[in-house]
């Protein structure tokens, strides 16, 4: 099979499930109907026991692998890791992606219609909790019959969906997997957060949210906001790398009055990162999603314990960081580990060299690699599965 | 005198100085007359040779120490270093601290009115660079009629002025005094600054920096910009410390669908400094001394050899960095420190412990002022004075 030859699932084909009874979220309202667009890759076996779930990040989504088109340039977010052959292998599991209610690529979420209005949610979608999200993905699993995934796995806020998972339904995951991520974020990411809603919300077409409704974007300062966010996943040294202070021009316009060019190659970069995100994400998902993210504190309701909150977990945990991750620091996955390891629980942690700050977790770095096949070959080992 | 026990220079009156000359500046373009407000604490001496040169940081000022009104709640920005008993000794140093061209508190800037025009200057200011800010300041030197000061020191962009000194003038200054900053700013930096810049382009009220003629200010865009500034002057720890995940209301307001309120302390603080910020401080000026900052590069015309940059210069450094600093790192000082060691010049070079991320060049913490009056009693020395 090419397939298996290019390690690629190959071209895959979104699906959208719809869900006609009330979803009562954490907040107390509910949502009277929705839409979940999923992706699976590999096949669900027998005794329904391969099942992997994928859970995104902030602005992810259920592409994770694969390509929809033959010419398709760029494949899944996270075509580095599923695959044939690849550490989440498709010839052994049932992979299954989802984008997240709340989300703007094809499942319920503000630039959907609410049924009370006929016009877009917008800024009435109501406020999202991880556990939100959890319940929504529980629904999925019994919609595919199954009773316990072989991992649920998941960097940055989808290792955050992760560990809410092994708190909420402990016996429905074997296996935990945790990569760039923390059990809360820091007044310092709580920041950069509120800098980037504000940035979208200061937007002259915001318009408190209802853009649609005036048939308009926010888009600069949806750009902006994803410009700091981009910054922030990225680490100094990589940046210095990438860029390091290559002028666009090739020389200083020091003779220019208009000093406001863009002169260095990292604002060009910037500018056009921004501006693709700006023409292809809802800002009214980006301020839900952060503000799911600032309010996540797995701790809070078991007496600020982590230990005490792990106790209620039965699965098996693995735990990964990156050293010049500084929004979700190395620091913040052993405060995870320190916590299992004192709730008793079975974990294992590495802290991975790399260059990539946070965005590392999205790279096919050797030593990563490595580490997360080990692990999966454990999962292979409990599926019966001959190495 | 009261003043000397309570370490203070009391009340400053600013003075304002005219030239009436044109400064040709680094872009070509020349300023056909400029004001320059400063205020001055101690005495000079008969010979002259006791000054100091302060050098003001991205949006500093002219006003680094005493009061201006009896009821003033806070002193200059550089009160814990300037004044009686302090490093900056006033009992034995005449102090200089100027509002550099370009600036917003009352020297010649883009919010003064173009002659040529009878208009604010606004957009048309001509773009300035780091060696028109020394050139403007070799003038008030002049003035004075001071041929070398005892010292020129600035933290920050202050620092790197007080670096081109070194190289332009090398025979007008004794000390060079270079605090939490760097020979060029990093990629990320330049990121960061171009976050503010396009924050406050994206204004709607920005009107492509003609606000003043629209009676209006960017001020959402200024207030954003002061935002990002001001998180990456802190460190992750000093804000942990100062805010934790706090919440302004006590508990999380779940049940409300207005999720863009404040909630934590930490959005809190940073809208307020935000707001304060934007009130009080030119865009236009921003956007100048950001772009001052990203085209710094000292050894630029010395094959980009710090070394040989350094090597023109003849007078004596310290070099200062502060260990959580991320926008200017102490790796930045250490570069500062190994050119010069290379160059042979005199260096003596301390990194202080500070939680305070860049801002702790403005905090008088302890090993910091020990290390700072410790070298300023060597020019004491030199000055003839007792200690």
């Amino acid at each position: 099979m090419t397939q298996e030859q290019n390690g690629s699932v190959g071209i895959v084909v979104p699906q959208t499930l719809h869900f006609d009874t009330p979803l009562t979220l954490a907040c107390g309202r509910a949502l009277p109907e929705h839409d979940i667009i999923y992706e699976t890759y590999g096949q669900l076996n027998a005794d329904k026991s391969n099942g992997v779930l994928i859970c995104h990040a902030l602005s992810g989504h259920h592409h994770a692998a694969g390509i929809h088109h033959p010419d398709d340039r760029k494949p899944g977010w996270w075509d580095s890791c599923i695959g044939p052959g690849k550490p989440i292998d498709t010839n052994v599991f049932f992979v299954l992606s989802i984008n997240n209610i709340g989300g703007c690529n094809g499942s319920t979420g503000p630039t959907a219609i609410n049924p009370e209005t006929g016009k877009p949610w917008g800024p009435d979608f109501p406020p999202l909790r991880c556990r939100d999200w959890v319940e929504s993905q529980y629904l999925m699993m019994q919609h595919f019959g199954i009773t316990q995934w072989a991992a649920i796995i998941g960097g940055s806020l989808g290792g955050m969906q992760a560990m809410r998972w092994a708190l909420e339904h402990p016996d429905a995951l074997r296996h935990c997997i945790v990569i760039a991520s923390a059990m809360k974020l820091s007044a310092q990411n709580i920041a950069f957060n509120e800098i980037a809603r504000r940035a979208i919300t200061s937007d002259p077409n915001f318009f408190e949210g209802r853009y649609l409704e005036h048939n308009t974007l926010p888009r600069q300062g949806l750009a902006l906001a994803r410009m700091v966010g981009h910054i922030t996943y990225l680490s100094e040294d990589g940046m210095k790398q990438k860029f390091g202070r290559e002028l666009k021009t090739g020389n200083l316009t020091l003779g220019s009055g208009s000093d406001s060019d863009v002169e260095f190659e990292v604002e060009s970069y910037l500018r056009y990162q921004g501006e693709a995100f700006s023409g292809s994400f809802d800002a009214n998902t980006y301020l839900l999603m952060t503000k799911a993210l600032d309010y996540y504190d797995l701790a809070r309701e078991y007496n600020d314990d982590p230990a005490e909150a792990f106790s209620h977990a039965t699965c098996s945990f693995m735990v990964i960081s990156f050293t010049t991750d500084w929004r979700f620091a190395p620091a913040r996955s052993r405060e995870i580990v320190d916590a299992l390891v004192a709730a008793n629980k079975p974990v294992s942690y590495a802290q991975i060299e790399a260059d990539h700050g946070h965005d590392a977790f999205l790279i096919p770095i050797p030593r990563y690699m490595d580490v997360f096949h080990a692990y999966m070959k454990r999962l292979k080992q409990e599926l019966g599965h001959a190495l």
